[in-house]
């Protein structure tokens, strides 16, 4: 499938640019793209985001989790907005770099690494490395000497709609052990790195992973080490369907935390948002392809789908919010479905979503605060179908 | 991050092409390819497999899913060998034209399809349609007139490894209805079609919807109307780990169950195999970045992982056989993870599984069997990770 699928690439509203996907150039040979789907991006409402985070924590630097979407205009308003970053490999390093921030601006969060990959970025003036494991420790002392490094601890993941498995983090007595190697090393010990899971309904999650990483710093100061920084992660919730608390709870919860867990000895404090940037700034726009009716269940049918930017609907983890063409008359419970012929390629069928009943083929289906986790997640064109294209608005 | 993924799906082994991925040639600015992870294809495997399922069916037309991997050199070789094909969107339907496929032997698969889609491949002269409901039988009756149908029929999935959701496939009873609509609306109610699931383990699998389909085909011969072809889908396993019967046995009981529920009055039979076909034909080949032990767990994390190619480890479902530079020396569980920071990037962890105490850094892992749904389920670049090349060997 080379060939379509290349052009799909090279079709400039497949690569997460700006061009309106109905710019109407041939797909491959002759496989007109549709219309949709594709990812309605407003990059000023992102920036209103990244500085309410910002008014929610004062004090604390908001570094912007790349992965969540790294559309280049994106970054390019962030840093004109004096937001720092949250990077994981040498693209988004390169990414960031090209969009104007400063190395030093910017948190290196993977804790495993492949070890060409820590040199570059160190090559490229990254100085804040997370690790999580002697051996990654010795790595980075290996491959980035003399920088800082954060020791992620892991943390439940409890009150998170996509919680964290155990794959990062560890305990605070391995913390102790591993920042000890740091500074043997050769590393700056700078401090404690967490996450409390994405979409966080708890403003009260930070309190555990607060206090346990006041117990670290205060460990490794009897050692003679001074841990500088605290790194807060992100989790701050997108307004999904169910809703969540203000950001504003979150910036008070965690003030409290880190008064009573540090006082006067609190460390400089970073958070790593992705989702609480961009998620609220995009509408994922498809349209319905077919509207099916077997066993009593009404099947709706999107353009969009698992493959295709909401692999987060996997488990029914994420839940966007819904506006159609057909909203205002009467409603009824459905299956909302991707287009793709794999079996897991069904976005919301345990809980079914309320939809009209006048719901129709052709109709537009909005799925709100999609900006995050949607268009680098689609695949190079599973099935047959493009990669989710990012229209700036 | 558009100009490194830009630059990234522009990379030649990026694109599901031939040239060696270790060619050097510089992704984005300045960030080179790492040799790994790519997929080895072996095209001839995949043509030996194919004709092994045929002689394991005899009788029986392989029409080969083209969604478990379109690498076009593959799609070739499969035409050369006189394979027919099974397709789901316009892009694949190019794709199997272009490697030479006559349009008569097409089967469009998926049961719910945009409008335009349908009226595509009509135009290109695909005459054999999947539905399972009304109403795409009166869309298929509408954008592709004449055509033959099949109606696809529920099964329970059991005995598969990545089963199948209700998502596709209506009651005995509906496809009575709908063959009968179909009959109506100048459509040829051409038969039944099913799918047991993926890698399904039991022969017998294919015995309740091979005696309901028996059923469907003598209620509607009772209004005059001649259903003269079943498919049998796919389902057939591939060689993954913990086994699976030889497929001469899953030939046996189909041909079995025909004989006794068709008796002289047999259709012509169809099967839809993908993984069955290509997974022996590749080997996943990556990299161990690195191996961590936190609390008593050995973790080995992977320069691959579920959003570049290994989507099917979600739920542990699929367990690819594995084979490191390390073996030999004695082995112990280890937690076998990707790279990207997203913590759903675990392979197997519920099951951990079994590998050299010695695996470090720099090793190779093979994954076997890897050749169907990995290069195509790829994200386009998620976190700044590459989606996964092909190599022919």
């Amino acid at each position: 499938m080379v060939s379509a699928l290349q052009a799909l690439h090279q079709h400039p509203s497949a690569a997460g640019a700006s061009p309106a996907p109905d710019s109407g150039s041939p797909l491959g040979v002759d496989v007109l793209p549709p219309s949709t789907p594709y990812l309605d991006l407003d990059v000023g409402a992102a920036v209103t985001r990244y500085r309410r985070l910002g008014a929610a924590l004062p004090g604390t630097a908001v570094h912007y989790a790349v992965k969540a979407n790294p559309d280049p205009a994106l970054l390019v308003a962030l840093v004109a907005a004096g937001c720092r970053f949250d990077v994981a490999s040498p693209v988004e390093v390169v990414a960031v770099l090209e969009a104007g921030a400063a190395p030093a601006d910017l948190v290196y969060s993977n804790p495993v690494t492949r070890r060409t990959d820590i040199a570059f970025a160190a090559q490229r003036g990254v100085r804040l490395f997370v690790v999580d494991s002697l051996e990654e420790t010795a790595k980075v002392a290996d491959a980035a000497p003399a920088t800082s490094v954060l020791c992620r601890i892991v943390t439940s993941g409890e009150g998170s709609d996509w919680p964290l498995s155990r794959k990062y983090g560890c305990s605070t007595d391995q913390a102790v052990d591993i920042l000890r190697a740091a500074a043997e090393a050769g590393l700056d010990p700078a401090g404690v790195s967490f996450h409390v899971g994405a979409q966080q309904h708890d403003p009260g999650a930070w309190e555990a992973p607060i206090a346990a990483s006041a117990r670290i710093v205060e460990r490794i100061r009897r050692d003679g080490l001074h841990a500088w920084m605290l790194d807060l992660g992100g989790g701050f919730p997108a307004h999904l369907e169910g809703g969540a608390p203000p950001l504003a709870c979150y910036g008070a919860a965690i003030e409290l935390q880190l008064r009573r867990h540090f006082g006067a000895n609190r460390p400089r404090t970073i958070v790593g948002p992705g989702r609480a940037v961009a998620a609220d700034a995009g509408t994922l726009v498809s349209t319905v392809i077919g509207v099916v009716h077997r066993g009593g269940t009404r099947w709706v049918f999107l353009d969009v789908g698992v493959f295709s930017g909401l692999v987060e609907t996997l488990d029914e983890a994420i839940r966007y919010r819904l506006r159609t063409t057909a909203d205002g008359g009467p409603t009824g419970p459905c299956v909302l479905t991707g287009s793709t012929c794999d079996s897991a390629d069904v976005l919301y069928e345990k809980a079914p979503v309320q939809l009209p009943l006048a719901l129709a083929e052709g109709d537009v289906v909005r799925l709100l605060g999609a900006g995050a986790s949607t268009a680098s997640y689609s695949t190079v064109g599973f099935n047959g179908f493009a990669p989710l294209p990012t229209r700036l608005v």
